[in-house]
């Protein structure tokens, strides 16, 4: 157990086969806020009830995926801490100047066992949640689609599980919160730098670098349903649910972006707190861990990945 | 459009292969108050929110499956009116003695063109619901597993569609509220004898006088998600849920009893006048109507009866 | 207990001092759809999920109020049936033509003993709530504040409550579903044509044909709430709640028109059905009867109307 | 802003009059689960998804009130630095042996600028959710009540705001969430440890050491509802509620123990981070600050205190 600098999931770069559709997706079906575009093309959307400028980078690629996942970090000191621990680690670092991403500070990336690319930074600019600082409404009218409220993590598919695991955990000062274990060996973990079930998971995977899903906060389990219904209105590939997780306790549904990433909205997990033991899944109970209601593994679910 | 004086479904008797299985289900999982046994070893139980002595009968037998559903009506004159009309469309009409079934008066059973056995009768003695009629609590603390309010209707299987379509519309007087129509053909038909989506649903299907399934009402989409988490928790075989239907707009989930009869615990459907004009599904957007979300048939649960 | 022809309440004539800002307060805040304007200069607006054209009128004036509250009737027989029973009544009866009221068919306006005035109608051109009949959408997307799904009910106060609760029962078959007794005398009554808690409502009262609120149907306490918001957040004069009723059940929120006219939005009462004992409530337990949390009377719901 | 080592709330010293009377209301009308008794009659308790051994301790008293508010820290090196820390702010600090509080280890006892006693201590024996760590289910049957989740934060009231709140900030490294400002006089604090919107608040107040509420969280706001409907069924003096808050969000209700003491339950405040621009309230919009539907201020919720 430990204190981490690292405050949240900031950000993340999403290659997407189509701008267009995907911004329709993103940002009419989920409900994100477009804030900004930049020469290169790429668009910026945020959760209604995200404060910084963006938490999600769109890219036209020929390959869908995920470019990179971002964590803001308190502040410039404990970036330079974590940068140097980084180093030493192993970890390729490099640094991406202030502004490469508009509005968004100097970003520390580096690689990982697994072949994610990560990085931190510490400043963005604020954009705010449309209902000020002073005096403010509980939210705003007007959204559009599922709503959502925030990114909130993503899962990860790797082959060097154990290696992105202890790099979180000892250099980023991450704890593991829930974790599935076929006998010794560790098939899933799930990590968090705050009081969440889940600021980042990852699945052993024979690929390196590869993406299970994107997750965005709802507020509820009857707003989980309303997004439910807005995938079928809004003709979207649906993945599963809507169900409840055994590993987070999250209320979720899951689906996928017109290029084939897997989106999952989701509402209430509990409380983490680091003087917790972890919770251990056997893979004996995979199904009930993964999907609590039917019990039963599903193949898709499991293995398709962007 | 009519008005019937059909008040509502009353009771099911459902045949179960062991009747301390099927009570453990239905009471502690279901959350039904046992009200009665009999000499011939038959338990009646009800709904918490039900005030009539019981909605549901299980007999001990060696298959599964539903012996006959019955519904109140309103008073003996129109009970005798729809005994003479039930005679007169040619149904086979028999008189079941007050007392067959505890703290019931006399039932006017008649078969019917699918072969299911029906059952009218105008007098049950008040349990109540535990609250009383003067100055009553809202609800009543202590209750069991999934807290079902009160048994709703049916979904039965058989051949000829139109003919008990006909003698519910035409002699009971009961609206078509949704259809199912491959081509002309009508495959599904939902029928209500009051300001519900549906009080009894046919589905077009070669053998006669299956059960589909049994449905209990639940308040909320909430209690519907708790429910499929006792489904899991109690170790119960989950058909399909949480999900939405596209016919009824009802937020369901379906599992079987330990004899393997289909149930239902659903909220949420709209209200039904008898001006509207019925909804028509057509088979084409089939997967759509029946599960909304994921849009897909399922063979399981369009084959599966008892 | 009685079978009505009476369907439901189908709409209700308001009088309001700016309708400008009745038009902002139903339509933008409730989320009423406007439906039609007249040559009067009459507005006519209805909930979302209402199939005919309108259910709520508005209409200029001096001061506040209720105009009228019309029920929709089955058939051009039952209307014609019930003319003749409320003319034998005693009731001034008076036939308003076709398209008076845009949309509408002929109406039988009758005057009550607590000074009312009703109308029944059985002709209503059809509107739609905008997803069709053929394979509709479970609700419809771009709806404005409250999302109100229908005009649901109206509490009307009067002087000789038993007089129009006698002509409600004996003349147009609505039952008793709950009262208020203070000893002998009946100081509160709730009334339903269909399977609701209420269709309409009556506290005595010494004045004549007032208006205590018009009601509209929301889905779930989770829109309860967000009603409770948006009345903040739109600056409207908030009466009471939210909080739950004794009498019915329902989970509710009371607030003004700028006109001073109460409204109601609320979810979730009980099926009614024609076979159960009134609810009886007596007036020592009035403050949990109306208010089921706080169990308080509150001057200004008892004796505020319009 | 800042990283505090101070993981949460961890228990609260309550007096009460009658330990009966205030055992039956905390077990079975809050839910609590009573989970020891110690030689001096004290009764401990936990909301049932605490891990640690106990959150709340009742002892019979002349006078209720809270004796002391007790946070846990990560580890023995972080409590010993704010023991010295503390010292050095000019606090009385008092060690209290472990085993003194049955299942905690010792406790940094210091007093603070308004008069309340507050507790540090990073030791107390697990209890466990009944749920286990291993495969565990989502939440656990059989729960009483309002079936309150967790000890989650005390309001109190005291005159030297502006110390105290000096003192968590500075020394235990807290971040100020939310602030009410009379002109440049802070008269409201909400502060954090983690990421919730409140883990202590206080408002300026001219008597030391009171208390004005003991907080519990719930999972919904449907069960704030649930929680209302039992208050009313328990017969438990209502304060306020259900209603929103405007500062934290909060969807709440409160209500009195049997000696006086004020509860809260409440769901739903937001993420806080600490990056974020605190909340200012100004006085002119306290009312809608404090009950954001009703938005008037209350004199009895203002003034009323232990």
């Amino acid at each position: 157990m430990a204190l981490s600098a690292v405050l949240r999931p900031g950000h993340v770069g999403l290659r997407v086969l189509d701008l267009d559709a995907a911004l329709k997706h993103y940002r009419d079906s989920l409900g994100l806020i477009e804030t900004a575009r930049d020469a290169q093309g790429r668009i910026y959307l945020k959760g209604w009830d995200e404060l910084d400028w963006f938490s999600v980078v769109l890219r036209e690629a020929d390959a869908p995926g995920m470019d990179y996942m971002a964590f803001k970090v308190l502040n410039a000191t404990h970036l330079a801490r974590y940068e140097a621990a980084l180093k030493a680690f192993g970890c390729k670092v490099e640094c991406i100047p202030a502004g490469e991403l508009a509005h968004c500070g100097e970003r520390v990336r580096f690689d990982s066992p697994t072949g994610h690319v990560f990085e931190l930074y510490c400043e963005k600019e604020v954009y705010g949640n449309g209902m000020g600082r002073q005096n403010p409404n509980p939210w705003v009218e007007g959204l559009k689609g599922m709503q959502a409220q925030r990114f909130d993590h993503c899962l990860i598919y790797g082959d060097d599980l154990d290696g992105t695991v202890k790099l979180f955990r000892e250099v980023l000062e991450f704890d593991l919160t829930e974790r599935v274990m076929e006998g010794d060996l560790m098939v899933g973990a799930f990590l968090c730098c705050s009081n969440k079930a889940h600021d980042l998971a990852l699945i052993r995977h024979p690929e390196k670098a590869k993406l299970h899903h994107v997750s965005f906060l709802l507020g509820s389990w009857e707003e989980v349903l309303r997004a439910a219904d807005l995938i079928s209105m809004h003709d979207i590939s649906l993945d599963i649910g809507p169900t409840r997780h055994g590993i987070t306790r999250g209320r979720t549904i899951y689906f996928f972006d017109p290029s084939g990433n897997r989106n999952e909205v989701f509402s209430g997990d509990y409380t983490w707190y680091p003087d917790h033991e972890p919770i251990t899944w056997t893979t004996d109970q995979l199904g009930r861990a993964i999907f609590f209601h039917d019990r039963q593994l599903n193949e898709k679910f499991l293995s398709v990945v962007t």
